[in-house]
């Protein structure tokens, strides 16, 4: 471990990896709530819901990940970290909203969609001056 | 970021990382053409077919950037970001033709597992060498 | 590729990533032994239980790979890797055990449990020395 490790990055990393462990337990809390036994993943619609809103982060966690380590490792450290920030509040906005009425995910989602399109963009203009200076020895 | 940071892994999992929102969002459009409303995810064969490529690729995607990032740091950068541009192309053919049907996944399916192979064997060869050096002192 | 590169972690991580894709292959054999056609993903009790234990590893992966990365940089990489491999050991007992009976997934998911729990806290140990070091200059 070095002086200049990306603590933040791996900080933010850790929260949210914890947060992932939550929304699975909440899942597991709906199933004893609701009666639904594994491996069955049908029943009541809050069930159904609660369920589907901790997919969604399954699906959106390893995109999460690269973006948020891209525009940290090629653009900023701190920005990414406070948008790594941001992101676990939208996706407990999300799993809080989702859990009540499937319009209620709405504000979560497009906060995370907000937080996807600014580490990417930042981190894709990360790597582009990396590219240009490395390969190409344009130095901007 | 240093100079030799590795720009061409980092960008292949950007773009992959795209790609993985744009097969996200084909679900949405799904589900607006069918009427497949949230939480659900049941509905017209079609439908079901885009649903089960997405989630067939939330299962890979971690797999592939553990064997990209693995085989571009112990083997080689370029040929590890070479086969996740394969990777890229293997699930565009995956998701394109499961969405037609059951049968056109399998090309874009063996491409994928084409992909995995090579990363993981390339890697691991670069990982075995790695270990022979460093904690047996044996220089292949 | 340094003297010093986290050869053992990213040994765990591609063994891990092989047992992921063992793990998918079990699934498309119970899909051929039950007759279950993609993209349907309801059969037999044997068959459900195969593919959720096979979900749930998928749900398990990416937290898993934050909490054994977070744990092997910052606190020790050969505690982390020996912890990422009974998490491999932990999987397979949860597989072998929902393949028989919802039941006997439970010896597997408690030791998958305690291996986060201990990458998770030494990971935090670790970063949170970093951190007092880097940003308040205090050495413990």
């Amino acid at each position: 471990m070095e002086a200049d490790s990306p603590f933040l990055l791996a900080t933010v990393s850790l929260v949210s990896a914890l947060q992932m462990g939550y929304f699975a337990r909440r899942v597991g809390w709906s199933r004893m709530a609701h009666k639904v036994l594994p491996p069955s993943v049908t029943g009541p619609p809050e069930f159904e819901r609660t369920y589907r809103a901790h997919q969604n982060c399954v699906e959106c966690y390893p995109v999460f990940l690269v973006t948020l380590w891209t525009c940290g490792m090629f653009f900023s450290e701190v920005t990414a970290a406070a948008g790594g920030l941001v992101y676990i509040i939208a996706r407990q906005l999300y799993v809080n909203g989702y859990a009540k009425s499937t319009k209620k995910r709405l504000p979560g989602f497009y906060l995370t969609l907000a937080v996807y399109l600014t580490l990417f963009l930042l981190g894709l203009i990360g790597l582009l001056r990396g590219i240009l200076h490395k390969y190409f020895h344009i130095h901007l």
